[in-house]
This record gives structure tokens, C-alpha cells and sequence, in this order.
């Protein structure tokens, strides 16, 4: 698995590669992952691609993260499932949605300089200047009062924590992926900032904790700030 | 089933009340609506509970449409499942905590004033004292300039506009429970408000024309705007 790193090599924070990390393990599948960097998007022609995850799985590369934990269901389907069946799957879809067109556009105003400072040397220009086009300004003024911003952050993750209130994970008593692709989410800030996000009495910290602990400590163990 | 109406008895607006209306239908459950107003909080005092949906099943009283799609689910095992499984029902809950958080403060800000002129007379003092309180406003103010809040419902619909572009129904290729309360909710501003909120270009449109339809037209032929 090509994996999204920082100048250390050990700092990894991309949150679609947490999604598929977590799917990987949960799948019970070992993986090796090959630190990648934004420079390094030759490396993933033979895919088609440009950008990670990318899972090669017995000499097939299979891109993105939504068609790679679908894949991993179809072709390890005697390993737990990902999704807990065809009503889980539809059902995965919406928490994708919800990631990719609300809580991400929050988040990034909080991470986007952070990661310009955490990337490797000769990634920052294309880090700087593919963002800035994207979003419109300069990355300091993107991300500038950001503390301002929290009760907003705490209002969108509101969903979130109504349901953490009610039960231990998204999912229901256990975790399947539309856990990972939250969890993964909040992994992008955890790796790569050192402002926390999540306050300690939070809901939706003691699920992060919970996740923190799956898999034998794999997100634990990561590199990262909280 | 005790269903909120307006003046006219055939106004049936509660996104409450669609939610275990649909889920009801979804069920095979045959059932007689009683329409309720909000001066008849008394009627429910049998239930201990103050507001709807409130239904009676062989005797029994069941409040709260979340407690209520749990309760047909449990007791009607060989009628069609609104949940598609025990992962199904954990992920339904965050559908519930979206809307309830995110959507219908949201939309609450369109329909409010609309609510106070359709509901019955002596309905219409309790409506505008509890709704002011709680909304700290008058509902003129809070209604004030509705059309220029429609961009940022329409970013508010995101999630579900991208979920629905991949997929017919919330939950795959067949609606669930989930579908239920997020039709249900838009159900809200459709029979109470001449405005429409949902461009017809719009894929939740697509997927609103698929639920009308469904149950031979159940919510088509409710009295409504749009």
C-alpha cells in the first residue's frame, strides 16, 4: 500500500489512507506500507493513478479508498465484514458523503498549514501551490484564527456525537468501516497538528480512544501529536 | 397513530410523523391516523408523553418515531426489515442525528412562519410562544429573507446529494428506514410551505420522485405544495 508520509517517513496522515489501513487490518490482511510523497505520483502510473491509497493485492493495483474497501469485502468475503452486509453497504455510502462535503472543508482550515510544515522539503511547493489554488487564498490566511473556528467544528461534528452518546461505535456495538472512514478522518488533525480538536470530555472521544485502541494499538502507535 | 395536522385535518406535516407513517407502510402494517393538534396534548396523557408520533399497537402505546421503528422491527421480524440487519440499525441512528441536528435547524428556518399559518386556530398562540422561545426570535425574524438561505440548504444537502448520484436510495437499490427519515423531513417543508426548497434538477429530487411513488403513491396523494 502506497501511503500518503511527511518528512519523517513515520508520519502519516493522510485520512483516505487511514480508511483503508483500518480496512486492511479489520479484514485481518497483513500490508506493507510504502511511504509516499506528493512528488512521487510518477511512481503510481503503473495504477493510472495519481494519489493514495493505492493497494497493490496479488500484482492488482486497486485505487481509491471507497473502491478498495469494496473490493476487499468481494474478495475476502470469509474475513469480518467491512460493511455487515447490503443494507451496511448502502447505508457506508452517505457517511463517505458526509466526510468528503462537510467535515473535511472544516478540518482542512485547521491542518492545511500544519501539513505544509510536516511534508518533505521538496513536496512544499506543490503542497502550497496545488492548495492555494484550490482553495481560493494564501495557506496562512486559509487556516488564520483557526481556535476561532472551534465551537464551529464542534457544531458540525454534532451528528456525530448524538450518535456516540447512543451507542459505542457508528456502526453499533462494534466497528466496520463507515467507523474507519470518521475515525480516519480525525487522524488527519491527530497526525499532523498539534491543536487538539476533540475535547477530552467529548463523546466523540472516548469512541476515538476506543478506535485507538483497535487492531492491537495500530492508531495508537502512529506518529502523531494527541 | 396520533399524526400532527394543520386547520385543515388533511395537512399532515410532522417529519415525525412521516418517518413512522413510511416506516408503518413498510411493514405491511395497516393503521388509522387520528389527527392530532397541539392543544390535544391531553389525548396522549394515556402514553405519558406530550407530543407525536405516538401509535397503539394491540393496546400498547409506542412514542418516539426512532423508539417506534425499533419497536415495529423487533415485533414484526417476518414482515420486510426497515433496518437490512443488526449493522443496518447501528448505522440508521447517525441518518437520525444528521437530520435532527443538521437538517432541521436548517429547514426550520423556512418553514416556521408557514407552520404558524397553516395550523389551527387555537393551535396558533401555543405554536408561536414555544417556537419563539425556543428559537429566541420572533418567527417573522426568523423566517425574514428565507430565499436567500437556499445556497447554503443546498450545501446543507450535500451528503445526501452525493450519496444519491452514486446510488437510488439511501440504502443501495431498495429504501430502508434510513431513506424514511430524510424523505420524512423534507416531507416537512413540502405540505406546509409554497416554496420549493429542492431544485427539480436536483438528484434528491430524483430520489424524493422514487418515494412519492412508493406504497401506491402514499405520500404523493398527501396534501401538499410541491
Amino acid at each position: 500500500m502506497y501511503d500518503l508520509a511527511g518528512a519523517d517517513p513515520n508520519r502519516r496522515f493522510s485520512p483516505f489512507c487511514w480508511r483503508t489501513k483500518l480496512a486492511l487490518a479489520h479484514k485481518h490482511l497483513d500490508v506493507e506500507t510504502i511511504p509516499w510523497r506528493y512528488k512521487d505520483k510518477p511512481l503510481l502510473a503503473f495504477a493510472n493513478w495519481d494519489r493514495v491509497p493505492v493497494i497493490v493485492d496479488a500484482g492488482k493495483p486497486v485505487v481509491d479508498s471507497w473502491t478498495i474497501a469494496n473490493y476487499l469485502e468481494d474478495s475476502y468475503p470469509s474475513q469480518p465484514s467491512l460493511f455487515g452486509g447490503v443494507a451496511g453497504r448502502g447505508l457506508a455510502r452517505f457517511y463517505n458523503a458526509w466526510v468528503d462535503s462537510t467535515l473535511h472543508p472544516a478540518l482542512s482550515r485547521f491542518v492545511a498549514l500544519d501539513i505544509l510544515n510536516h511534508v518533505a522539503h521538496d513536496d512544499r511547493p506543490y503542497f502550497r501551490k496545488s492548495r492555494e489554488e484550490r482553495y481560493g487564498t494564501t495557506l496562512e490566511e486559509f487556516c488564520k484564527d483557526r481556535e476561532a473556528r472551534l465551537p464551529a467544528l464542534t457544531q458540525t461534528l454534532e451528528p456525530l456525537r448524538q450518535t456516540l452518546v447512543a451507542q459505542p461505535f457508528l456502526a453499533g456495538d462494534q466497528p466496520l468501516y463507515p467507523d474507519y472512514i470518521v475515525f480516519g478522518s480525525l487522524m488527519w488533525p491527530r497526525c499532523i497538528s498539534p491543536l487538539r480538536l476533540i475535547d477530552p470530555a467529548d463523546p466523540i472521544n472516548a469512541w476515538s480512544e476506543r478506535l485507538l485502541d483497535a487492531f492491537d494499538g495500530m492508531a495508537r502507535k502512529a506518529l502523531r501529536y494527541w
